[in-house]
């Protein structure tokens, strides 16, 4: 009977992370942190913010599958004139192995021009041991122009 | 110690579905099926697809809040010429409290023209012991124009 109890408690451990809805704001707005960062540095290196089999659901294009195509194409956005994006996160609340975030971004040029902003929703995973994003999309919340 | 197993067993049984990572494309199609099916019907009660709370993250503008509002604003499209929607889930699982689907849109015209054809991440929850949508968004994978 003593393994019964020894075996519910491990039970009890291992799945609680992912029974529990659990507020990971702080988590999400550290992770984001050094995404803006590493972006603002020249965007490069930016697949690794991403999982390997990431999708980046951008508009006006089919997704972009995978951190090394997304990391490239982050390279093309920043020199095409986007030189910094602000990420703020709303919400980001852990669901079974997923973390969902949603938030705004804005993006700016050249003298910190505002470019655009709009709203995103962000599922990450980890891979390992590091929350990585998984699926994200956006979209503009600016009227057609 | 016999408590000690009734209590483990129910914990299983209970933290199950929220702890087990699990296909739920069925249930998403057939639900996406009612709503298209509502919403080739002229999109009256789109407001029954959504949570009370839900967000309705379309394009070009700020998410809109709220079940009602959702219902009037898919009355005003469907009135503004897309009078059919085809949904089409590719991936959604159960993730904790939630299912998150992850598809492709195309909007459809008078005489079944294509308006329009993006991606889409859907986040379900349950309310009132039917999975609704709790937030939606969108963008469309066709070029500017």
């Amino acid at each position: 009977m003593r393994y019964v109890l020894i075996i519910s408690t491990l039970f009890l451990l291992t799945s609680l992370p992912a029974w529990a809805q659990k507020d990971m704001k702080a988590t999400v707005i550290a992770a984001n942190q050094a995404f803006m960062d590493a972006y603002a540095k020249g965007a490069v290196g930016m697949d690794s913010f991403y999982t390997t089999d990431a999708l980046l659901m951008s508009p006006n294009s089919e997704a972009i599958q995978g951190n090394v195509a997304i990391g490239k194409f982050y390279k093309y956005v920043f020199d095409s004139g986007i030189k910094r994006m602000k990420l703020e996160a709303i919400e980001a609340e852990q669901q079974g192995n997923v973390l969902i975030e949603r938030g705004r971004y804005t993006a700016y040029g050249a003298n910190d021009t505002q470019l655009d902003t709009g709203k995103y929703i962000a599922i990450w995973k980890q891979e390992n041991g590091s929350w990585k994003l998984y699926r994200d999309i956006n979209n503009t919340s600016l009227p057609p122009h």
